[in-house]
């Protein structure tokens, strides 16, 4: 259970991958993927057949997330490889077989991110993403190619997508596939079932028969029907003018237990296993208009405090796994959030570069709501929980306010509030809270719609339903310090699972049950002696004994 | 890990009841949990403070059935406790400390049936119930008044409800609990998240704010409002018109390796791990109509064959936990099958024998689609796979059709086919088949509403969908035995994970997500050293010792 000694880190740029090349290629794009087998994120296995690590779907994230705000020209990418025989083999079964099991959590969580941002951009940015198959394309590296919006698979006898994680690994296809297998593709649900235990896959017309690709073609053909396919994918989007937008490095300063961010920081108490998040207000008035908002670029104030948000989330989770709080907090001015707030959604509507700074703060909020810490949101006299702040509060598990009448504190809700930055399955967070009351979440609704921008002190967010306990001065550190001291002692796995299911009450997609279904069948098969023990089938992967398997089924 | 070493039966009778007692007292009627301490189901813990054990639940089951079939006069029932100062403490916490992973996870899955049943009385059978909570409302047994319509709780400063597994055990409120808060009863999920978090749980008008329960009253007043909440709810409900019809034994012949059935026979095959379970056809034509439906009673060809399904379901969960795959096959006329289908669903409008005879089909049929075995259906010349018969194979992972020229098989659909035994999201099995061509489904559904059906020969049937693979006689045999073993080498616990997640495309509801979602999480904790390690809380439950957790988060 070797873990990896250095800290973690998810910014990188294309000058510096090392597995993928992106090439731009005026409305096109190709995304290459070509693993350099000795480049691991960790010493101890080697990156054969384009498999993958976390060092290589970092950076995926990366060149999915520069292609929107970088190459606005670009309306279709073909994810192709670089390698001759081979898509991809999948995620790398060494670097899991020797894996702890929270970084195999979170490393499946994050792969399954990076596979959602694809669909994101596919419905929402315009860019529409092919996947080009030659030869093995097998469990993560067909999971990804079911992110994309179209499939092309080489026609030789040969190449072949296959999920051969049950078969050959006794584990799930946990990146998605099962469930975008069925629920995106409409695969029958009982040639599904054929096909995910089938190792070697299936090939050919039979693979387009049953709906696992969308279009083959011959060796001779092929580079023909991926040009025909990326052309035809991007007609008829809308144009995005140029120029793009570069996302400049944050710079954060990554101390030993503080993170300083510009527009946050996160200090750590290892000790207490507490993160206290401090989102910090803007410090001037929103840009006004969009020529404005492009000065600012990736410096922006709500591009720039999600883009560090997000940062944040991905190290807590891999580089601090103890800690088990997260207490979010805020510091500004709330009017100034709500000014933000609407000149970037006035904007939205005719500018992609301000939508897709929409679209990257919901990315960033999803995450939050997926992560697999508690998350305890303090609103107090100086904090600016207003509109897209007041979103990360509503992510959180609970909120306490304090209730100072001679410094009353201020909740606004801005347009952003109403759905701007969905949950996983659609709503708003701000509906999740008033499941219960319809007639409330219409009533606001409408009066933000309306352009007022209704404000709570502590009394009415409790009344309201976006703050849980509301105490006075006397009692306000008492109360946050026992409630911070009792979450800290409860089981880990326990909350993890209860907050996993009360986070996400109402309809159910694709996206909530690759996290809540698929997810959590795979976490409990990721722990089972059958997987990992030692006869188990994914720990002696590519050794010659036998798994022995238990044969009882629950 | 002790297991019962004695079959566990699931036929009883309110004359043999333990641990309930059912009082009729005209259209309503009580069901009196007063659990005898001494009598679990396996030796070796003591069931206090009104705890449960599987034995407990299958009386509570058995019940909720007698109540449907044997008292239709009733329309609201009162869940209220034999003993003074406890509704319930839960299941038992000893019972699961000694149990091994797979009884514990069958034995949730099961209490969830027994609670999803309720509601489906609540829903479709006019039979509403309330749960009278008084004194210890404790984890499972809050769970069992979630299931109810209404819950009441004495207001006396000391009655209070509580979810405390979270804190108390380390594991999920995993019958439901979670799910039904937040998805059924709409609690806030903030006060959720406190809420399941409290150990002593929540008392009097704070339990009614936060809805988790419906009405509060003095211990003077309770009685009185039992009462007026029980005619209350069974005002404006259907009348069903006596008698009711007895639910007679069963009488299955259980052998050491075959349970014979008058309707059905399953055979055992514990080398290779397989029980093939045969459904004969009706022996006669239908009732002609609904008095003769009812001289029939619960010998009525579909009622009984559903039935003896069900009990077998149960057992091989139970008694047989190494079998990993039900080979499903079936002998007789499938014109004759459609005959009774097409006769019950034509009384089934007006009289309410039959429509409970299809309630209680459609629930067996869901208890089929998450019963965690490898199901195989066989199709023959000698079949009868049709109308609600072919709902089993239709619940199958894959199905194998043996195409004879000389003898072609005959597939056919009944209106049973078009929803009415829907899956647990509502969808018909063959709606579920068809996602991808929906025209198919409005043609087939067409059709059968045009009082046709639908016959078609193995050829016909992969065409539709009906059937995944058929094979000539030469190939038949060979294909389905290499295709068993295959089965039977798999990981039992990936190809858990792969069904649960392959049988349920398409929407999700709060039963599909108390499945799905809670019960995943739930199966993960049960696996994991912070509740079953040596010094995991659930093993540590009422010892002095604290538990001691690994903290990193996942």
């Amino acid at each position: 259970m070797s873990e990896p000694n250095q800290e973690i880190e998810f910014e990188t740029h294309p000058d510096h991958y090392r597995h993928w090349r992106l090439e731009i290629e005026g409305a096109t794009a190709r995304l290459v993927w070509d693993v350099r087998e000795d480049a691991p994120l960790r010493p101890g296995y080697v990156l054969k057949l384009n498999t993958y690590d976390l060092g290589v779907d970092i950076e995926l994230a990366d060149a999915v997330q520069r292609l929107r705000f970088e190459h606005p020209e670009v309306r279709a990418v073909a994810i192709t490889s670089g390698k001759e025989k081979v898509f991809s083999a999948g995620a790398n079964i060494h670097m899991l077989g020797s894996s702890s099991h929270s970084f195999k959590v979170n490393f499946c969580k994050f792969t399954n991110e990076t596979r959602l941002a694809i669909e994101d951009a596919c419905r929402n940015s315009g860019q529409r993403y092919l996947a080009a198959c030659k030869g093995v394309t097998a469990g993560g590296g067909y999971e990804l190619a079911l992110a994309c919006d179209e499939i092309l698979l080489v026609d030789d006898g040969n190449s072949a997508v296959s999920l051969p994680e049950v078969p050959l690994l006794g584990v799930l296809p946990g990146t998605g596939g099962l469930t975008r297998i069925v629920d995106k593709r409409l695969v029958r649900r009982d040639l599904a079932d054929v096909f995910c235990t089938l190792a070697e896959g299936v090939r050919g017309d039979r693979a387009r028969r049953w709906r696992l690709v969308d279009h083959v073609a011959p060796r001779s053909r092929f580079q023909d029907l991926v040009d025909e396919r990326l052309q035809a994918l991007s007609q008829d989007l809308p144009r995005r003018e140029g120029p793009g937008v570069n996302l400049l490095p944050l710079k954060a300063e990554i101390g030993s237990d503080r993170y300083a961010y510009r527009c946050l920081t996160v200090d750590l108490d290892r000790r207490e296993r507490v993160a206290t998040i401090t989102l910090k207000g803007p410090e001037g008035p929103p840009p006004a208009n969009a020529a404005a908002l492009r000065a600012q670029g990736s410096d922006a104030y709500l591009f720039r405090i999600f883009r560090e948000l997000d940062d944040a989330i991905c190290r807590l989770r891999f580089n601090e796994e103890e800690i088990g709080l997260l207490l979010l907090k805020s510091a500004g001015d709330p009017e100034q959030v709500v000014a933000h707030d609407e000149a970037l959604l006035s904007l939205a509507g005719e500018d992609w570069f301000a939508r897709e700074i929409l679209l990257s703060m919901a990315r960033t909020l999803r995450r939050l709501d997926t992560t697999a810490r508690s998350i305890f949101a303090l609103v107090e006299p100086d904090s600016c929980f207003a509109g897209s702040l007041l979103e990360a509060a509503l992510a959180a598990d609970r909120t306490y306010a304090l209730d100072d009448p001679e410094r009353p504190l201020r909740m606004i809700l801005s347009s952003v509030n109403l759905g701007a930055c969905p949950m996983g399955h659609d709503l708003a967070r701000l509906q999740v809270r008033l499941l219960h009351d319809v007639a409330a979440w219409d009533r606001l609704s409408g009066q933000v719609k309306a352009g007022e921008h209704p404000a709570f002190d502590a009394a009415g967010a409790v009344e309201t339903g976006l703050v849980t306990i509301a105490a006075d001065d006397i009692d306000y550190e008492d109360e946050v310090r026992v409630a911070i001291e009792e979450r800290a002692s409860l089981s880990p796995d326990a909350l993890t699972g209860m907050e996993a299911s009360l986070r996400f009450p109402g309809p159910e997609n694709m996206e909530t049950k690759v996290f809540g279904r698929l997810s959590a069948w795979q976490n409990w098969i990721f722990q089972r002696p059958n997987a990992v023990g030692e006869k188990g089938a994914l720990k002696l992967y590519g050794r010659p004994e036998r798994p022995s398997f238990d044969w009882r089924r629950t």
